[in-house]
């Protein structure tokens, strides 16, 4: 049986998430890319994502891997997947992995971007895509907090209270902030990620950008693990995942 | 009486254009900023734009004007209209202007965006703000096209046949072409424009980009005056009103 792994961009605004919901009339991106598979293969297809992205949230770059035994080439999948799937969902890869291949487990490292729109007012273009912050942030600040995020730490602190999960501990490999504009960027790479935490992550850093927090109190804010003392989750919609990282070339 | 000026961006996707139509039931821009200043001011605004946009088209920056006997500072305006207009129409910056400024008669120049996005696969995020052309475009080509339709001519061919304009002569002061990744930025900047110049000649180039015409043809088209034979009309979600230039401080 074949496993093949593709690369998916979506937006998120019209889907409760990426992954399938036990409940009914909850549209999800895993649903849609399985239906669209199905149609295509015509076979049960069930589609593994690297990671969950909650409601509202989008991705440039989510990877997937499924097993078949149809016998499109992969390099067919795309422009085929493309022609049954909704507009806001993009297949824009494919290729044959090895059995052992898992889109999930399989994953080394992921990144997020967050972005926040910083201008006195919101533009009509970026209101599905961009977090609203009329004010005034102090780049330079929110960079010096940024780097407490790096390394290694239990991340408790940065984890809705609604999570399942055991172990807290993840690694954060980068953490920093570009200016496009009125554009900020909130770019985090880690090997992986607590349940909302990219959102609390920048929420806190952006706390820092009004001055209603110091830079410096980030490894406190880690060692505290107490949610209710650190900053507050940003909404969906300025998240997206844009890379998810492989140890080698499946 | 005040002559307030206005800067305005929306997202065009949701109306029937700038322009009121006769018609009931289609929403359109110039109807929403009246009803949103008509609640702000309790007076009956009547709105006068720089231009109309079509249906479905966009604007980074239309400019407006109306008359009114409002206390509301000009400053405060952004913020109060906003609170009020649906977040796709935003104001950006207000300020009162001369007696005699028209946000139509007086603009001297208008720039118009054209947006394709150039990749086998459509981006989910560009597909309400882009063309997609699948195929590889020579902008090169596309640049040597584009310098034909600088100058003052008869764009005649370059209209759309349901027109009641006596007049066909337009100067073009600039039209070039950017290149941003994925997207392909047509700057179309003149003294005025008539139904659909923008996506006409936008389209005419493409098709020299496809290698279907050749780059030294525009002045020929122009000059033959017949609209069957130039290039397709683009669709409307790829154009954005960019700016408006007036020829002094009003």
């Amino acid at each position: 049986m074949r496993n093949i792994k593709m690369k998916v961009s979506y937006d998120g605004t019209n889907y409760h998430g990426f992954q399938k919901q036990n409940r009914t009339g909850l549209r999800t991106v895993q649903e849609a890319l399985e239906e669209a598979l199905g149609i295509l293969t015509r076979e049960n297809i069930v589609v593994h994502g690297s990671g969950r992205t909650d409601a509202g949230v989008h991705a440039s770059c989510q990877v997937i891997n499924f097993h078949s035994n149809t016998k499109i080439p992969a390099a067919r999948f795309p422009l085929a997947v493309n022609s049954v799937l909704p507009p806001d969902i993009v297949v824009y890869q494919a290729e044959d992995v090895s059995a052992d291949f898992h889109a999930r487990f399989s994953a080394r490292k992921k990144t997020y971007c967050y972005t926040i729109f910083n201008e006195r007012q919101m533009s009509p273009f970026w209101r599905f895509y961009a977090y609203h912050v009329p004010v005034w942030l102090d780049v330079d600040k929110m960079r010096e907090g940024a780097d407490g995020f790096l390394g290694t730490h239990d991340f408790r602190a940065f984890c809705a209270k609604n999570t399942a999960v055991q172990n807290f501990t993840r690694t954060v490999f980068d953490c920093r902030i570009e200016k496009e504009g009125p554009l900020l960027r909130f770019f985090v790479q880690g090997n992986g990620f607590l349940y909302n935490m990219v959102r609390i992550i920048t929420g806190t850093l952006m706390e820092i950008g009004k001055g209603r927090r110091e830079s410096g109190e980030i490894p406190v804010l880690l060692a505290g693990r107490e949610r209710k003392l650190v900053g507050q989750t940003l909404p969906p919609q300025g998240l997206c995942l844009v890379a998810v990282e492989y140890s080698e070339k499946p």
